[in-house]
């Protein structure tokens, strides 16, 4: 996959170096290259910002230094992070995992020029992205955020296969807490359960943590679950629990 | 604000001395110390992980380190980044950029041996956060996603305190499209309204603009937005934009 990120702070994605993420450009996986916005000023001053028409508090990142650094990277899908962007999901992820080329946009959070959005939408499949409901400084670690989640999806990347798989089983639900050694820590004990090699009974257990959690932290999440993916041990682990569902509709 | 980050990464948070974090720090208003959790093993590999009980893919924190970690970071608010956790809003931005001393605990994303949080909760607040719904790889870069948020709200942090008072009268929807100069860019024109200096009708302009980009993109963020909000001319313009919303409940 080829990654250009275009950004007024280069350095910022250092990171990228580290981690997974490096190791996927040591492994010929990802060809990135971090683009300083800057190269594509004519002026002394270098001049990326300017005032907003209409009035109004901070800078807003102007066309031309964007329109020409875009045409210098050539075609891909435009990705941008803007907090009016659709919310960033795993889906997204995944989609973003199976193209060839993304070019990522990191505008600080006045935001850039609408005509570049709407110019490179003529052209290129753009996808504005918000991480989430919360303000940032910039695009820059949000952009770290999505290639970290899209990277890890990369075939080869992941050493342990295993991993990935389990976690579109468990999808939708929140996961259940992990223990590791020592058994006995501080007065507190591994779940006997998770020590019995009893392999259905761990399996079990686990879902109804899994359901449990989900319930009491994310209700929107079981909501959102399938109702046909409960089964009934499901549903009395959540009514014993304490957790109203609602009964599935009857066909008649 | 002190801010102590515990990690395996410790050079994942190299950006954090760049951009505004870095002046915050620089200015004093931040003191920021990363530590390796490394530091608190005692066997010669420095071993922080080993396999789950019952089984599993992936690895999992042992809580030693993290124990002996924590204690030595002292009282403060603990933040876990999480997939479990609740997801991170703005409000949790402003809750966090209220407090003292904040503890970041970075985990790989199979996770930190549950016995470290519920010992630590024992003791301090403990918050476990998720910054969405995607898979990372660790926790490190959610906690610089977090620190940015949180940061840019400390008093003083940034320049123009215009910016901060527009988000907060803007909450609640997505911000209009935001054009600096040239006027006119690749046959693209900023609209005539923002180049007008009728205040009144810009500010018109925006407000609808809001408006149907949010109906249009975060039908969710609409639906949440109070009622009481929504002045007669808000709902013509929904209407006239083509989307339907429910006409407030008439009191009788």
């Amino acid at each position: 996959m080829r990654v250009d990120v275009i950004t007024i702070f280069p350095d910022y994605f250092g990171p990228l170096e580290l981690s997974l993420i490096g190791k996927a450009r040591g492994a010929g996986l990802l060809d990135l290259t971090v683009h300083d916005l800057r190269k594509w000023t004519s002026d002394v001053h270098r001049t990326v910002d300017d005032t907003p028409y209409g009035g109004g508090p901070g800078m807003v990142m102007r066309p031309e230094p964007w329109g020409q650094a875009l045409d210098a990277v050539g075609a891909g899908t435009l990705v941008v992070p803007s907090p009016v962007g659709k919310p960033f999901t795993q889906a997204d992820a995944h989609e973003l995992a199976s193209l060839d080329h993304l070019i990522f946009a990191c505008g600080r959070y006045e935001g850039i020029d609408q005509r570049v959005i709407d110019d490179a939408a003529a052209r290129l499949p753009v996808r504005e992205i918000s991480l989430g409901d919360y303000v940032l400084f910039g695009g820059e670690v949000a952009v770290i955020v999505i290639m970290e989640a899209v990277t890890r999806l990369l075939p080869g990347v992941l050493g342990n296969a295993d991993s990935l798989t389990e976690e579109s089983h468990a999808a939708g639900l929140l996961e259940a807490p992990v223990y590791t050694k020592p058994a006995s820590w501080r007065e507190r004990d591994v779940p006997d359960i998770l020590r019995s090699g009893d392999h259905g009974r761990i399996a079990r257990w686990r879902r109804a943590q899994s359901l449990l959690r989900t319930a009491a932290r994310r209700p929107d999440m079981l909501a959102a679950y399938p109702d046909e993916f409960l089964d009934k041990t499901d549903r009395k682990t959540l009514a014993e629990g304490g957790f109203q569902i609602t009964p599935p509709a009857v066909a008649e």
